[in-house]
């Protein structure tokens, strides 16, 4: 493991340990979802945040941060970091455990650091040049993902199709029809399956650059690719990505999706 | 806890200690999902079936089961255990640990006690004479479903919409359009968070007897309702189910559901 991959671990410890005291917590059954009202989820984001960044400034006072909740700062450095303290804030709330802590380090503009954490269970799915592996406690995984030659035998997924709009939301429909098997409502620890080789394909759109930054390079380092919706590199004032855990899969989507 | 009530939660973590293996395990990358391929979910399902009617049949040999892979067993007796090792077999299949072992105790036809296990998770909910509470490890937790005056503020919940046929999926597509905010993707396991107070209502269809006997009470035990889509006790041919945390929130949706 590299200095800097070991310094993404070390960040989601901290962010899991000032996140997993608010999930599940007496917080989120006095929240009413209001106006006005405490907002956990928030709360939580942005108390995990602050911890990150602080570990951040005192280490690598040159490195760049962006964060969901407080924004740019040095956004053009050479090394930036891109977090997202709280992906999937519905399971936050629902109580599910499929929620995870998302930290990026992007190097000359590419991200090349994925570390995606689930607090509740432990783990941390972690990509890089070294390349992918699961941490859970003392024990440490080699992360592949698996070989699937077509798309109608594909286990797929995506977190809601309400959420896609238009012609993506059609474009889903068509991608489902395609495939073996659909399963909803994982955010982005979907594509921590799709590292571990247990979930072939994910398709979403709206995504912010929080969202998907470190889930580009957890994916690549299991062997698998990471696009937008037209084979590209994922840009951030697109948001729709595809994640495939077998490269011979993204040409098979492609066309599905082109109309959107 | 009552003495069956802590045979439920030993049954549940022998259902565990089988099952746990196949989960993620090496049998499940050789899995293509092809004729006659290697099934690791009927084959942890079938295990942990195995196993539980052996504990079973050793300590109550007068009791009933009706178990998913095995049939039924006396299932007119005083007291039958219903059984679905592993529901949730998408989950399982994609390596999300939100799959559950579902145990149930029937007494003179109707279901007295619920055990809803996470094995990946250490968890294990259980509702019955003596309450709900969740176990895990040495933990215990109390479980209470939290208050939901108004199905416009409710966190609603079904694995997939798609699931839904005919009439059912226009009355799931209202119920939503009605609601606060949909999450999806969760089987058994979202009716646990009823019963912890995150989630305040679960929608449901073509569910078998083996899917909703544990569930129900667990809910009930925890201060909800369970019916079917009339407000009736939920009948073993029908298979439409809706769990709510505050009762008020079954006189609102089950309008919306009553076309279906």
């Amino acid at each position: 493991m590299t200095e800097l991959e070991s310094f993404a671990v070390e960040l989601s410890h901290e962010a899991a340990r000032v996140a997993l005291p608010f999930f599940r917590g007496v917080f989120t059954q006095d929240d009413k979802g209001g106006p006005g009202a405490f907002d956990p989820v928030t709360e939580a984001d942005r108390a995990a945040e602050a911890a990150i960044r602080r570990l951040i400034g005192a280490r690598y006072p040159d490195h760049g941060v962006i964060g969901e909740e407080y924004g740019e700062d040095r956004p053009d450095a050479e090394h930036v970091w891109v977090l997202d303290p709280i992906d999937g804030t519905r399971a936050f709330i629902a109580g599910l455990p499929l929620w995870t802590t998302l930290i990026a380090l992007r190097r000359d503009g590419a991200a090349t650091i994925g570390a995606v954490g689930q607090p509740y269970l432990g783990e941390i799915f972690l990509g890089g040049l070294s390349g992918a592996r699961l941490l859970k406690g003392q024990d440490e995984t080699l992360l592949k993902t698996r070989a699937c030659e077509r798309l109608d035998q594909a286990l797929i997924a995506t977190t809601d199709p309400e959420i896609f709009t238009g012609a993506d939301r059609a474009a889903w429909d068509r991608l489902r029809a395609a495939s073996r098997l659909a399963r909803l409502g994982c955010d982005g620890y979907a594509y921590a399956m799709v590292a571990a080789g247990s979930i072939d394909l994910v398709a979403e759109s709206e995504l912010r650059v929080w969202d998907w930054s470190a889930l580009k390079p957890l994916v690549e380092a299991a062997g698998g690719r990471f696009t937008d919706w037209r084979g590209h590199s994922p840009h951030e004032s697109d948001g729709r990505v595809l994640a495939v855990g077998d490269a011979r899969l993204t040409d098979q989507a492609l066309p599905l999706l082109a109309a959107a």
